[in-house]
């Protein structure tokens, strides 16, 4: 990026995922600004709020939930993040952390019957979803064999949602063609 | 929706704003549930993440932050929300509540120094963003005389991002006619 830039093009980096939760976009900004290239960032849709949306998961609710917050279990030394204080949790992480995270969780007091969804591939072809409680996930997950990575919101939207499930379907992108399931 | 749903149209219903980040998203997925209409959500770019990440603030990046939330103050009783224990809050907010949420900052042990940046009208013509820190945002933006709602990004990554301020430009959609910034 840096080298095109410097014999004059304009680059664009065209990236899937957010570059900015838990991407490395930032790290590409330090890389412009150590050449002293001008830069901007044209945002996209972010998984992380994208697919609970898509699944019919609203990250806030009135009344059940009024914030929300992402954490990864993706990092250098794999420690799962601190669970934060808030009503809906999305946590995007390898299945392998799974395990791990559910412990945070239960050890930073949350109920056990928390209800929460793992999502697999959400929106393409592949997607899978398994709805669980933060007691039984683990043993979900392992019958279930969803593959890694997987976003999982946490919290009582969950419970909410599970009950349109029926309702949620491929109505207006299956129309388009996009889809066709 | 309802209305025209049960005469046998499909109805795209086109929003601004992200339905599902303190918007009416699930009320309206509610009047779908009771009229037993099947539903679906496409969803688009969310001003929670893309208007920090338009400003080249990224709201996880390493060393710097793990970990974000997303708070309101537009709430029915016009309490702010909590602050969670994150490492980078947004806070969507109408601007009269900036004092409050401010103090809560303050009460829950965030240092005074913190920077900040409060942003109004994000990606549109009218944006224009103010940086600062908690203990000064509320003279700075008092003097800066925004408009109301703004997006208030809390964190380490603002004062990261303060560092390339000269070379955030736009550069791409300049050139594609979007901005004549």
């Amino acid at each position: 990026m840096v080298k095109l830039a410097k014999q004059g093009h304009l680059v664009v980096r065209l990236k899937g995922g957010d570059s900015f939760v838990f991407g490395r976009g930032g790290e590409e900004i330090e890389a412009c600004i150590e050449a002293g290239i001008p830069f901007e960032v044209v945002p996209g849709v972010s998984s992380s709020l994208s697919v609970p949306a898509w699944r019919g998961i609203p990250v806030t609710h009135r009344g059940i939930s009024r914030s929300f917050a992402v954490i990864s279990a993706f990092h250098a030394d794999l420690t799962p993040a601190k669970i934060p204080d808030v009503e809906t949790v999305v946590v995007m992480m390898p299945l392998h952390s799974l395990g791990s995270v559910r412990s945070r969780f239960l050890e930073a007091g949350w109920d056990p019957s928390t209800p929460c969804a793992a999502i697999q591939s959400g929106t393409l072809e592949g997607e899978r979803e398994v709805l669980s409680t933060l007691e039984r996930i683990d043993d979900d997950l392992a019958q279930a064999k969803l593959a890694s990575p997987i976003l999982v919101v946490v919290g009582q939207v969950v419970g909410w949602a599970k009950e349109h499930r029926e309702l949620l379907q491929r109505v207006v992108t299956s129309k388009a063609g996009r889809h066709q399931a």
